[in-house]
């Protein structure tokens, strides 16, 4: 019963998200429709990330048990074939020990917010980027972001229905980048809280247009209270970008 | 009667091209109701590059004649405001003299032509590149590509449709690049015949493979027959970038 580690990449536009749901087309629902007609057999895609409705991937890393040995590159081909028309596209298959767990064996994860700063509408990054027409301060976002660098509670910036057991997370890193008119905010953690990554990045927003100052995301922070955060961003410009073992 | 000069950006997939026609929706006529819906007249919309169906522009060029002197920034937010939800976003417009036309004054137009070369479906780039499965060999494409920088008789890379007086023109520059699994194909002149790029690519690609060296390259040129032209490449992958004056 061999053990397949997956690399997959995703659009999460038309997606209830990761995990599958009752309610809609989850890119889990997607991936063991494809293993079943590959293999014939119930099979469960374990992803390292449950990324939300509209949250995409460059990286989302799963695992599955097959109970045939298929070489790996037979399995990566016969995926993609059966996902098709799905916005889904496995990267690479390879085979790994029976003690790798997507989920729980990962160290680090890598998450990239986009933001296009600019008043036009937005054309080729519809449903890809968070369009904010008015200008960003890219250096008070960058000093702000690193007050939550760190290990804290961050209760502020976690969802009311987050069922993880702590909101504890050490936060490794968080930094703001301007590119033209390409807002990039690049954060990594061994794990998210959820909708901590949106939820840090409509707070910078509020920094970028000085409605907050550093020492108001540290009030936040401290203030351990969902109801001291700023706006959530929205999922279009969230990609898992990566994920370390 | 004052003239903007408009630089646009759209996502070509849903339109029949830029040019206004019958049988579909055209990016000229989106635009075209837009100054309508803000100005109450009709205006025509002349544009620098006539895209084809599908094909994206990251700054196309046009100008328009208003008959009320407008503020360039209004003209910029209340057309993309009127373009909602189309993929197109106006990203500036100016007042420029009565003697700029944005495709007769145009020098220079810039393309890029955007390869995906893995087996995996594309996820994120679906309609936004083609996806080349097998191997490119870019340094054998890179050769062959510069038997067509200069000034040639490219009847073999024109659409059999195209209205151009002279099959006679100067590629400036054709570049193929690698970035991971990214091909990139950049091309300017100061203007191309119909499909000129697409077929250039579909070419290039068989040199990939290698399917074609240089030497055929060199030989389906001075053919000066379309039938000895590779194939066409897709529309997905083509924008225009800039466009020079």
């Amino acid at each position: 019963m061999p053990r397949y580690k997956l690399i997959i990449e995703y659009d999460g536009t038309p997606y209830c998200g990761w995990q599958y749901q009752d309610n809609g087309p989850s890119v889990q629902g997607a991936l063991e429709a494809a293993v079943k007609a590959m293999t014939g057999g119930d099979v469960r895609v374990n992803g390292a990330g449950r990324t939300d409705a509209g949250v995409h991937a460059l990286g989302q890393v799963a695992h599955i048990d097959l109970v045939k040995d298929y070489r790996a590159d037979r399995v990566r081909d016969a995926l993609n074939a059966h996902l098709r028309p799905n916005p889904i596209g496995v990267l690479s298959a390879e085979i790994v020990p029976e003690t790798f767990d997507a989920r729980f064996s990962a160290t680090k994860r890598h998450y990239i917010y986009r933001i296009v700063n600019h008043r036009a509408n937005l054309a080729l990054k519809v449903g890809h980027a968070w369009r904010v027409a008015r200008p960003l301060n890219v250096e008070a976002m960058q000093e702000a972001a690193q007050v939550l660098v760190g290990k804290h509670d961050f209760t502020t910036f976690r969802d009311t229905e987050c069922q993880a057991k702590s909101p504890e997370k050490t936060l490794d890193a968080l930094d703001v980048t301007r590119d033209g008119d390409d807002v990039n905010i690049i954060t990594s953690a061994r794990s998210f809280l959820h909708s901590q990554v949106r939820s840090m990045v409509g707070s910078l927003v509020w920094v970028g247009h000085g409605r907050w100052k550093a020492e108001d995301m540290r009030r936040a922070l401290e203030a351990r209270d969902r109801a001291a955060c700023g706006p959530v961003a929205p999922p279009d410009g969230l990609y898992l970008v990566r994920v370390e073992y």
